[in-house]
């Protein structure tokens, strides 16, 4: 449009886990991709980040597993424990038996180690990177998108692809809604891991489970570093104050604690507090020539572990959705676009809505009292390792598990 | 004391099943036994009983399970619905593995049909049989207890049995407390089987779990008859409302259910509304030579369907304690009451304190709704059949199940 616009097929907004996988996955599939950040550098804060396989299988499709788990670490088991008693709950062994059964590890990385991996993987393959970029607003003229941004410059593509997170710009072109709070608050913490580290559960997730909180630890780094996140709901927010969560509310939320549990808050930075947001499920992603994807279309409680791992999913998703129809051994076709984004989103919305529905029903039942915690520790108690009747829908590669574009067309041809 | 007073080895105050069961007990090992009841005839009101293999081993002690079959009925399963969506939840087949375990059957009876067996059991064993007495306090002088009653009469014995039940008037002897309420209210029923009775589950004790309410539905007088309970929280009881639990409330209560349950409350009789009371434990029911069993001990909610059941194995209880010590080959020592009183009391308060508290918690468990009950019905369908660790230790007959005096002595011999 504007005389001075970058043209390129793919633009995507925002340099987050979201953002540089769907960069990778487009430009996997041909196209030309610019990614615009608003940050003068590409980076991620935060600690360490659980990579499930159904993660890492889209990392594997990229050929980029195996640096991941040069950095990361393959935990031995996931543990859940009651935070009060200490006493184990229920676990699940993550190598044989499950890796064979979802067809990738289980990782752990830390989080600035898995953005570089991607980062890296973007430039090796070519995507424009380009920082320092405010877009302001999105529009669709004649069949293209087109980013207007801070400094006045625009960009312009076949597609744009909103992966600007929790508080997306881009969001509101298919939805009126705000983030929602949980009221729960995180501190974040990774120490190194010394002869003095008290030597309990060193190669596990553990997820302690306690009243109004939870606690989380793993080793990241090749087993270098602990990592620690301490999750609580904040009295100060049912007050309804504005700053809360402070460091005061921590120690109070963790006194019934075990010890290991009161000890592993010596860990934590608590110059950072974390407020847990999500967001409602939304059906439609897509605004002309504008999709969202990650935390901008689906923002998640963490509770399953799940936000960056849907972002990758939704990369995958968006690969299988546009080759063969807009990306063609012919060349590009972005009059495709219109149905491959509306497949994209098809595909996903439910999956991802599921996961942002179980996530706050998971979170629950991990922070409940009395009776409920009762029913909460038998019923967890009852699990047997290696029962995954829990986890297929979320890790699994079929059937209840991971919908693909691939397996619906198959079903549409079968019925067509 | 008196001069006129009647004198027996054993009186026993209470002609419920506790008392009859007492009675017969002390009867079988050789005592002189009286039991006195106030109401002007023997009987009880009510509809169906549950008798669990803890309580049709004591049948099957005294020779009476015989006649209690010939009128219950063996259950074929013991199932669990959430009353909602009618969901099976779990269930427990009650024959083979089951009465092979415990060594009795499950039995289902009137309540008037049980009360006969023991009332007849009584005559034919001899016990002495009086009614319309009301006795106004017990006292002890030396070393017998003396009752003293509204027409003036004394009755004196080696030992007096309180079992009056849950408004006990011997009871402040050993505890000042009073009954609790639960804010439940149950209404009961017996009809007909008839050809128009839906058929689903006439051969199985059925319990439907629903949001503070239930309903149980189970065959009586050898399939002729459908005994159905229903129980609900009293909104009208948490206003302070003293006549609380009317007919109003009960159809409101159910308001959610599935067609089975709101059909079934037609089959309730609502002339009778029966708030529910249990009391907290105590662990002394012994004052000088009397000593209280059954409800007037240890009254417990009705959840587990022990009521009757424990006061069968009071019963059995008392009599393996005064076999050999009170009544001996060579007579009767009455100066062994004191130290047989005790081990019985030692015997019997943890486990029906354990048995009054759990059927609170598992009662609780019924009823809950929103999370709560996710997780409570995710635990109970976790439950296979045949999984007998929730019932070893109300069912069971050695180690963590019933405690027997015989056990113990044998354990205190073997330390010795």
């Amino acid at each position: 449009m504007s005389e001075h616009a970058t043209s390129t097929d793919v633009l995507v907004i925002g340099g987050g886990m979201a953002g540089l996988a769907g960069a990778l996955a487009l430009r996997e599939n041909g196209a030309n991709v610019t990614l615009v950040e608003r940050a003068p550098e590409f980076g991620e804060v935060g600690a360490g980040l659980q990579m499930a396989p159904n993660a890492s299988r889209v990392l594997k499709r990229w050929g980029l597993l195996e640096k991941a788990l040069e950095i990361g670490v393959q935990p031995k088991h996931l543990v859940f424990r009651d935070a009060v008693t200490g006493e184990e709950l229920t676990r699940q062994t993550l190598n044989g038996e499950f890796e064979e059964r979802y067809g990738a590890p289980y990782v752990v990385i830390h989080r600035s180690d898995l953005h570089r991996v991607l980062l890296e993987g973007c430039e090796a393959a070519g995507v424009k990177l380009v920082n320092d970029v405010t877009v302001e607003s999105v529009e669709t003229v004649g069949g293209r998108g087109v980013a207007h941004t801070l400094a006045g410059v625009d960009f312009e593509a076949d597609v744009v692809i909103g992966a600007d997170g929790l508080r997306s710009t881009l969001r509101p072109l298919v939805a009126d809604d705000e983030p929602v709070s949980s009221a729960y608050v995180a501190y974040r913490g990774t120490v190194p891991i010394t002869e003095k580290t008290p030597k309990a559960d060193l190669e596990d997730v553990i997820v302690y489970l306690g009243p109004d909180c939870h606690l989380v630890q793993y080793p990241l780094r090749k087993g270098e570093l602990l990592n620690t996140v301490a999750v609580f709901k904040s009295p100060s927010f049912e007050r309804g104050e504005e700053q809360y969560g402070g460091v005061d509310e921590l120690e109070a939320a963790y006194k019934d604690c075990v010890p290991a549990v009161q000890e592993a808050l010596k860990n934590l930075a608590t110059g950072i507090r974390w407020p847990m947001y999500d967001r409602d499920p939304i059906e439609n992603w897509v605004a002309g020539r504008m999709v969202l994807m990650g935390d901008a279309a689906h923002p998640m409680l963490q509770y399953l572990a799940q936000g960056a791992c849907q972002a990758l999913e939704d990369a995958a998703a968006l690969q299988d959705a546009t080759v063969g129809t807009v990306f063609t051994g012919e060349g590009i076709k972005p009059e495709a676009w219109d149905v491959a984004l509306r497949e994209f989103n098809d595909v996903r919305a439910g999956r991802t809505a599921r996961v942002q529905r179980t996530a706050r029903v998971w979170g629950e039942s991990w922070h409940v009292s009395g009776l409920a915690r009762t029913l909460r520790n038998l019923l967890f108690k009852s699990r047997k390792d290696n029962n995954f009747q829990y986890n297929d829908w979320l890790y699994g590669q079929d059937g209840d598990g991971v919908p693909s574009v691939t397996a619906k067309r198959v079903a549409e041809k079968a019925a067509a």
